[in-house]
């Protein structure tokens, strides 16, 4: 497996993630305003670490697609700042209420929440502006704009915030959930796969296997998080251990329980690993070894 | 002046601004989730009447530079999405805290504020899908998004609504207060002119005579704005009355005096005539009778 002899999993990863995190460095010097307290919180959240997961898949998928990774970063530093952005807002007192996030104070914690409101609707907007403005797939920027909104909008993410909102007052099935995460965390890695096709010059971004892929990895995400929330130490959460529960949230360990749920991450993960192999073979070895990796977080 | 012997000025401007709303009623019927409250909450201040003036400027430009005004009908309402956004978020209790828009009660109101919040969130990307899908503009999605974006973003619009909350908390020069209107309400009206001219086909959008325009005008807009708020009646403005006053909020009129300020209003509507008929003489008949019309809520 390691790199088909050229870069072992490590290196790659890590060469993913520092060409994101550099990617949005740049972003954040030639696009946001150095005067701006909105655009200082912002940057705060923006660049707070984070596994740059989506970041990762876009470049992952254009170089398995035969893509140049490099032409794939400006969708993957959009795709992160509309991550960003979605933190930040759900983190509002209106909303999930959160004080902590990544081990440090939320934005609205730290700059107020008038400023946090506006740094979430600045990354929102400008994530945009780089997508379309990005040098090596010019005529692909409106696609990818439409892909990023898409996934993004009414009845994408911020469907799956709505959702996830009412059934913390309401209980939820197994399906309501599924529903729930399909939105709210799903709808962000589909696009992942999407840009990474586009920037790889493969239009239309209907990619079944990929798509597929997408959608088990987005719920074993969601699944580990949840699993974490109640299991994790709260150093290594970088929030406080069993918010969901407190804020009497229906989760897939509150739905599934304990045991089931790591089950279920596991199949699921056996199953992203197995339609990529299908489709792309040992073209396929990082995105399959990066499933293995975002299960591991359980271990 | 009466329409170049087509149509008058009346016919024309109400013909923009019902294409506008039939377009933004596709929209939301295309786009919009029909199981979603924050949709409907969306819908509901986007649909709530309003001059739709940055939805006709677009159209305008279009057609006065040579281009079929229904092929800029996706800009517009991409433009007026964005618009409505930032209205409701600016509504908010942690911004301006407003309880009334346009005689109704503002969105969090009606909805909630978690509901309230994400349907701006909503509104602000997916504006960006139906800029890019715009269907006789395919070519011109890419740009129209950077466009959009650039003029909503961090160093546009949500730069504004920063600066002009700064200013309800220290004291504004004249020069402070004009930056405020640059960018806060000023970005979103370059923006119009620029769509318009992406949808007649004309690149790059930098047009200055047409830029000079958009800014005479928007600072008019903003001017004739700060004076109804101390002179309308309640039921005219759709809000109370003086409502920027107790906000202790530099207008125009505190820092220029009410007679200054209708004076600066007239100045500046016949800088944007006189500049737009240099450079387009006749064809610039109707945008030169829309800038008296936009003068003409002061009498």
């Amino acid at each position: 497996m390691p790199g088909c002899g050229m870069m072992t999993f490590e290196d790659k990863h890590i060469a993913y993630q520092s060409a994101c995190n550099s990617q949005l460095r740049q972003v954040v010097n030639a696009y946001f305003e150095p005067a701006s307290k909105v655009c200082e919180a912002a940057a705060y959240t923006l660049m707070n670490g984070g596994k740059r997961v989506r970041g990762v898949l876009v470049q992952a998928v254009c170089e398995m697609l035969g893509g140049q990774p490099e032409n794939a970063l400006a969708f993957a530093a959009a795709l992160e700042m509309v991550h960003a952005f979605s933190l930040i807002h759900d983190d509002l007192p209106c909303m999930d209420n959160d004080d902590m996030r990544r081990g440090k104070p939320a934005a609205h914690i730290a700059y107020g929440e008038a400023t946090a409101l506006l740094a979430g609707d600045m990354l929102a907007l400008q994530a945009f502006e780089v997508a379309s403005c990005a040098p090596h797939c010019q005529s692909m920027a409106g696609q990818a704009c439409a892909v990023l909104a898409a996934a993004a909008g009414a009845k994408g993410m911020i469907y799956g915030q709505e959702l996830d909102l009412y059934y913390e007052r309401h209980s939820a099935s197994r399906q309501a959930l599924e529903q729930v995460q399909t939105h709210k965390t799903g709808a962000l890695f589909l696009a992942a796969v999407q840009l990474g096709g586009l920037a790889a010059g493969k239009t239309p971004p209907h990619i079944p296997a990929l798509a597929q892929f997408a959608a088990y990895l987005g719920r074993v995400f969601q699944i580990v998080d949840d699993i974490l929330d109640v299991s994790a130490t709260t150093d290594t959460l970088g929030k406080p251990v069993g918010s969901d529960r407190e804020q009497g949230k229906a989760t897939f360990v509150s739905v599934l329980g304990l045991d089931e749920a790591r089950e279920e991450a596991k199949r699921l993960t056996e199953a992203a690993t197995a339609v990529l192999q299908n489709a792309y073979g040992e073209e396929a070895w990082f995105l399959a070894a990066y499933a293995q990796r975002l299960l591991s977080r359980l271990t």
